[in-house]
């Protein structure tokens, strides 16, 4: 490091082309490339655009189906092989996982995103960093942070209030880099509240690194960085892809004392760093990926991540013996991933159709392609098809594809294709007993599908998703997922409606802390499935549920009994709320969460622990996370609306001095045990002989929201200002104040 | 005035006691009072705290009544006849209208404000203010701005976008200082986007005075002023009431030159102005209120302030031979203001019991309590008396109130109180022919009582309660009053809920321009009563609706009918909506409305402008009004969701020019004729080959978002920046530019 030359380390600040750092003195070069659910590295044919085909690699489920197994243990082995290809693959450091928070259904992106809550978020990528990384490749937390949409996503400002900032849209960051210490974390396109990420202190070094204590590198998003210079003070170490001409920018600031040598200097030591840990991970025992084995854990994740939405009559599981329609091009063209920097090219496909045929067997079997996106097929003859099938068999099984959805380009709405929704419908129609098979990133309206008996959610299911499929709709799998985001009645009923993409380069986050279930819960609104939802084969029992308030937050124990006939895993939920908080609050929040796996009639007691520090609110007085006291409750549930056990708890807070000043209210200095009595008896003085009929109201009662220092002259005759300091002086030193 | 020393005219800065301004060299004293729905002038035992008994004035409909009339001629007179008594008791200045937005049914305050929505608030103002400065007495505008919740009220910081500021928030505020020159402005006692309104230059001085061309006092609201010298340089002229030092700091401000002398000069200059104003009021040729006329002037606006929410088998009117059982201590005590600073002391009441018995004959009408305040009562013998009333009459009209809503408190609920809605659900089952009349400041739930046939919605009706509503319930009025404000299903369903009244110190706006019946509409939600509902004994038709699109704006014209039986008065209302906006918009938007008489039979062809600057949209690119060009729909409707006509009518743009830059996206740049040709060649050169196959998607699609500067190193092969800078010179010279 202290070898390096000014230039030399400038020269460590940006790509040497569109995907690998430069090898400056013999540093071995970073090579860093697109995921996070599958390795996208370039073929043979690398082309300077970063567009040619890739590698084929193994496709898990992308995140917005991964989440929906609510299954940490199975992030972490996916992350575990995710860096087995990667380093197969020479590369150091895989880009994802992309941790935003869903904002509004119709967010372009969401399908590479997790949930709408931060807690169930950080535990599941967490998991995923923590595998990767365990193999010697690096994560790049991403896209951090507020890139919740992509419209005009390289200028768009997302406006959002400290609170919510920290609570929603942080969180998840915060608690990743905590806990999983990733080697990178990628700085957002957007702007926050009006500056731009890459050139944002406050996100880039004073929250991210002084606050949360990270240490690794921050790379830039793909063409995001735009002033380098003000990027490079602001806390960004590595521009990608190659710039031209960036790093001289930086040498002439140098030069020229408007930036800091040690900004070049702190750069090039965590790109030496990330060097070191690069070569340190590629050089480390290396298991060459076993893609067979790679493929069944993409199946395993695939049918974890499955959501039975409804199950009316038990119409699933098919029993072996009947026949089964399957209707949809989607059977035997399934979606499975989305578009755009995420698209893996898979080593193999797992077509729902041949997957229902291997496990049904050929002949209980027949298919109809149904619609078809083949701009010369007849749509009447393929639907007349469909029916026919239909007709003719036990059980229809109807898949249905949402438009295919990229980076770069927010949804028009939440509608499954008008084509394939008649479709069903007519299927349904015909035969009652109709599966609907759903395959979609972002959230679909299901209202329009509702008068289907059973739906199977498949989200995005990676190149598992025939056999998942299978395996679930015969019962070979019994279905464990959970919905990670509400799905809605309709889209006038989101959050962020009538104000998402915002308008003219701002997005204002007006809803506040109420992202998904906390909107709904809250306002109390009807939903088509609550999250957290998803039914089973088998049903699961709660009993025994006792709380422990203790320094480290709440421990929470519970046992589960699978009391139905199968083996199957449940997702118990803890949500916590604070009835009488002195802050705003959702109705309930999701504070931890377990997942087991029960033989049938078995019963197991689990204990987890929701953290104090998930359970502090952002305080914008102190700027910090405060934990009020108070008696909190707990609810175990299987949903957010499904909850089986609810308890109450005591909770010490964290104390929050509050200054009493002469811009304290009348009201303020009422509540206070010391300032009270001197205050009710000034009032008194000067307001005791006051008709209240006067004013038809309670005068005291009017005034205590004023502050002291607009009425002090009211209440003058009896009191004098010095009184009012000495009062005051005698308030704040005492260790009675206002608690948070 | 450049006869004034320094210290004069510091001195003519604040109040001399608690009402008055100084009587500084032979300049007359200012007395500014509470208003607005009547004269509270202080009577003999003037105290220090401004709260003792006032004169008797007239007490007109607070404001959440009288603008149910939607009648600007109505609030006009009502102008006029507080001018007339207001002069003689010397009274220069009343403290009113209050125009603030109703954000939240729970602002403590609603009952002192016009509406939910601006336009209708700014015509009614206008009126009023033209009305009572027409008699040489000057209003106040208050509170100017944002000051809509009584929680923290001297601290909250309204948290507001710049153009939900615009539109909603200060709206009405722009078209009353335009239309009807107040003579005063009050600043508002809390802060916007965190700074003090008091010492608000943006607020006082840039928005009120440089670019709405306002040209009278600013006074503080009693006791905002915290900084007296920072409030003078913002622009508050007059800091009331009476305060200690603080001309002296303004005089030390100037004498260590950190206040300029032309500060003190301007403050001076407008006081003069304002007291020239007052004398030449004062001694103007004065009409000696005629108190009669007035309480008959009081009636007349309680009646037409009526609502008459439901008329299930048209049980209202109450032909003159059917037995009445009047019922509820509100028709003996009626709630007809709120509490706090604009509490009349009115000059008589009229009594509901008295006027129907007065309307009907004592022998048809007998009366039991039902409830009552006084504690001693028995609830069992009130609501036993009540039923048998009930019972033994032909029709019950039970009297409800909400609690007492006074300045100062926010409310806690919406709820009527338990034990009205207790009684009046058990006299309705036992005696359907129940009519429920309500009177309530903010707005009510009304579900819990939606069972009952019929409903008056009294509001607050000021001293004239009594008769309007006799005249009402027999049919000598025809209920023509309609909703200023959206009844919700359920607090959960308004438009801050879960964010009012905001925490720490900050109350954010996150529903944005949603506010009142645009939240409603735009998301599509039931509710218990639109906007602009009101039902009348006869019915109208609506025929003949012409849009007339010219330079002033668009023309409205329109035949309304009275197709019913009896004489009635109908408010056609305009919602202006334009599909396809390039901006967010509400669903619809009042931008104009009619009220208009009609005897039974007759026909009136009404034309209305919607003015150019109304349709406008604040544009956040040039910080001014825009009008879009395009299609507009124009609805005439009997409330926002009974549309009875619906043309559209094409309307010329502003221009808006948007310099195309490098920071333009590729998306910004295929849209302008003048750079797509070059930009669509260049992506052909770079793209072309592209398998999209490899991203899942269109490439070109992904990169639309995409700056021309974060993609030119992508671009540069077929293009360099010399041809970029070339490029966009020649659309930004060209006349072709995107329209707002």
């Amino acid at each position: 490091m202290s070898d390096l030359t000014l230039a030399e380390k400038a020269s460590l600040a940006s790509g040497a082309d569109f995907w690998s750092t430069k090898t400056t003195r013999g540093l071995p070069a970073i090579y860093l490339t697109d995921g996070p659910h599958g390795v996208r590295k370039q073929g043979d044919s690398v082309d300077h655009l970063g567009v040619a085909m890739s590698h084929p690699a193994t496709c898990f489920p992308p995140a917005s189906g991964l989440s929906q197994s609510w299954n940490p243990d199975l992030l972490r082995r996916i992350g575990v092989a995710l860096g087995q290809e990667a380093k197969s693959l020479e590369v150091n450091v895989l880009l994802g996982p992309g941790i935003n928070i869903k904002r509004h259904p119709l967010g372009g992106r969401n399908f590479e995103y997790f949930s709408e809550d931060p807690h169930l978020t950080a535990v599941l990528a967490s998991a995923w960093v923590d595998g990767i990384q365990s193999e010697g490749v690096g994560a790049s937390l991403k896209h951090y942070a507020a890139n919740n949409q992509e419209t005009d996503r390289h200028r768009i400002s997302a406006d959002i209030d400290p609170r919510v900032l920290r609570e929603i849209y942080l969180r998840a960051f915060q608690r990743v880099v905590q806990d999983a210490d990733p080697w990178t974390v990628m700085a957002s396109y957007n702007r926050l509240n009006g500056i731009p990420v890459s050139e944002n202190e406050f996100l880039l070094t004073q929250v991210l690194r002084h606050e949360w204590g990270f240490r690794g590198v921050v790379v830039s998003d793909w063409g995001a960085v735009d002033n380098r210079v003000e990027a490079a003070r602001a806390g960004l170490d590595l521009e990608m892809p190659a710039a031209e001409g960036t790093d001289d920018q930086m040498l002439d600031a140098v030069m020229d004392g408007s930036l800091a040598v040690e900004v070049l200097d702190r750069i090039a030591q965590r790109m030496i760093d990330l060097a070191h840990k690069a070569r340190t991970g590629a050089r480390s025992a290396a298991t060459p990926p076993d893609l067979e084995q790679h493929h069944a854990l993409a199946q395993e994740a695939a049918s974890q991540s499955i959501v039975l939405l409804k199950n009316e009559g038990s119409l699933l599981p098919i029993s072996a013996d009947r026949s089964v329609a399957v209707i949809g091009e989607a059977a035997l063209k399934p979606r499975f991933q989305g578009g755009g920097s995420s698209f893996v090219n898979a080593t193999r496909v797992d077509l729902p159709l041949d997957e229902i045929r291997r496990v049904a067997g050929e002949s209980l079997v027949s298919f109809a392609r149904g619609y078809s996106a083949d701009p010369t097929a007849n749509p009447e003859e393929l639907v007349d098809g469909a029916m026919k099938a239909a007709r003719a068999a036990d059980v229809a099984v109807v898949f249905l594809a949402a438009p295919l959805e990229s980076e770069g380009i927010d949804r028009p709405d939440l509608e499954l294709p008008q084509d394939q929704v008649d479709l069903l419908l007519a299927v349904h129609a015909t035969n009652p007993n109709t599966v609907a098979v759903l395959a979609h990133g972002g959230v679909v309206r299901l209202a329009p599908i509702s008068v289907v008996p059973a739906i199977l959610d498949g989200a995005l299911l990676g190149q598992g998703v025939g056999r998942a499929i299978a395996d679930v709709l015969y019962g070979n799998a019994n279905p464990s997922g959970r919905l990670a985001e509400t799905v809605p009645l309709r889209i006038e009923d989101t959050p962020a409606f009538g104000s998402f993409p915002g308008e003219h380069g701002h997005a204002r986050y007006g809803e506040g802390l109420l992202v998904g279930y906390r909107w709904y819960d809250t306002r109390e609104m009807d939903v088509e499935y609550p999250f957290g939802h998803g039914l089973s084969y088998t049903t699961f029992a709660y009993s025994d549920f006792v709380l422990d308030s203790n320094d480290n937050g709440i421990d929470v124990t519970i046992t589960i009994t699978n009391s139905g006939d199968r083996f199957g895993r449940e997702v118990a939920q803890f949500y916590v709320s604070l009835p009488g908080s002195e802050v705003l609050r959702p109705k309930r929040e999701l504070k931890g969460f377990v997942s087991l796996e029960l033989e049938p009639g078995e019963s197991q007691t689990i204990t987890t622990r929701l953290h104090r520090e998930d359970l502090a609110y952002w305080d914008t007085r102190s700027d910090r996370w405060i934990l009020e006291g108070g008696t909190y409750l707990v609810a175990a549930g299987a949903s957010s609306r499904d909850l089986r056990a609810i308890e109450a708890v005591e909770v010490e807070g964290d104390y929050v001095h509050v200054e009493l000043t002469m811009h304290s209210t009348i009201g303020e200095l009422l509540a206070n045990p010391i300032t009270a009595p001197a205050i009710e008896s000034a009032l008194t003085a000067a307001f005791g002989a006051v008709d209240n009929a006067a004013v038809g109201g309670n005068v005291v009662q009017m005034i205590a929201p004023s502050p002291l220092n607009s009425v002090v002259g009211l209440l003058g005759d009896s009191f004098d200002a010095d009184d009012f300091t000495r009062l005051l002086d005698s308030a704040n030193s005492s260790a009675i104040a206002v608690a948070g």
